[in-house]
């Protein structure tokens, strides 16, 4: 099955392409020239590029639209770690995804997977944390939203 | 016409996308979150990875294989130019060009085309000189190569 | 003499670092270990960001108060010529440059300089375009401005 | 006390711009104008190069030189956990820390910290491995450096 770029591709998809588990957002893209480092690996900061770019249409995508009336929170990263599992070289495709794990009143975590060549390539786990959007203070999330992040994504609510 | 992303694209494909003049190379890809400048458009550095992509592409796939027996050369980006003539936004997708038009015993110039809903965005002339794989010093052009780039991408000689 | 990073240089500075003419702006960095190529040198990219660092300050602090009244512009980069000259290594200090040469009624163009040990690393010509605060059209550069373009830093006007 | 950029600080000025515990290691620098997202605060991604400037300068300056006839391993970074406390601003200076805080035979963990203006704006944890040089295997850390790091940077030996 050819590799669909910069779509979000179905659970089928993502099983053809060696991912074990569909998650509830997996994209595809390729590392590019300029991504590489002194010894021609991937530097680490790419990764972060591309963890964010499927983080960030995550919540604009699938998170956002179930805000009613709720003014759109500004998304802060309060946290980020990563664990580079295997280096990625030049040329290779590459499926970066994302899924919220937990959730409290005003903050969740995703969790994201890098696969390549039906390899885990790394992880990130990141804490976003939702400020209204004068940035004075925190944002709960509407309830509409904790259903869905339940039953979507399997998140589980944190007391 | 569907865009296809990360791929060589067709004559008839770059006409369909807004291409008035096919290129020899052209490949489509779109604007990511990290690309953003303070004040929401892309920032003017991420244009050059995305020509390099394609420029170190149009050389690895489309003129080394005419290398023959002579041994890779080093490309080093001489002179820049680069001219900004609309801006570009969050997600949207554009066809980054390389075409070369002229070159020299040991250089060649590049001409880049960045195109997004069928406007010209911005153009990138780039001049590229071969070095000896060692760094030593210029490795003239093979005859074969010369021939090719007359003939396939238009390129004229430079006295 | 010792270098001082980050920190306007005083003409007997930018002398007794190897600049044979004093620029109007001119300020020392240092390579960072993240701005290296797969080959290991300074990767093209990193010298705009240098530029640009110089380029943004001369602006604010040396044109911006010479505005009165008059709302601050929308600064657009229009062109950009980058001359590659000498390669830069891992941690080499550096001197980049601002200096306008000529002006137009909404434009100006900036020439800048990368020193190293003495040498001339790179040069980067940059055209600017003064733009409304609101994006909507061009602003005239204001007389007072004009003066100090012409005294300070020699540009001339272009008709 | 005037704040040094780019050279190793002492206890002394460590202390005078706002450290409470002087670090092995500590650099100042200053935010540019390309490290600023889309509304204004530094970009996350900006943090990561501050931190492996540091990083990479400790321990080839700090550690390398306990390596004797031993050949360089390759330094890979294996997890990175970053906490982002308080945003950075344009043109804020800053101070960049580094210390080794434990180590296993062919592994160590560094601990960076981020200081503004007398506050605290983000921790880094790394772990970083040994390598071969030739990336074959795990390298182990010779004694002299074991003691080096127990006595210098007050790391404890993970069992």
């Amino acid at each position: 099955m050819e590799l669909r770029y910069l779509t979000p591709l179905t659970p089928g998809e993502q099983r053809a392409h060696g991912l074990p588990e569909p998650q509830p957002l997996a994209m595809a893209d390729r590392v590019r020239f300029s991504e590489l480092d002194p010894l021609g690996h991937v530097n680490n900061k790419a990764y972060l590029d591309w963890f964010e770019a499927v983080r960030v249409r995550h919540f604009e995508t699938m998170c956002l639209p179930h805000y009613g009336d709720t003014p759109a929170p500004r998304l802060l990263l309060r946290n980020a770690s990563i664990h580079y599992m295997r280096e990625m070289h030049r040329d290779e495709s590459y499926i970066a995804t994302a899924r919220a794990t937990s959730f409290r009143s005003s903050s969740y975590i995703v969790e994201q997977q890098l696969w390549s060549g039906g390899t885990l390539r790394a992880r990130l786990e990141a804490v976003m944390v939702l400020m209204c959007p004068d940035g004075a203070g925190k944002q709960p999330i509407p309830d509409a939203l904790r259903r869905v992040l339940v039953a979507r994504d399997g998140a589980t609510e944190a007391s």
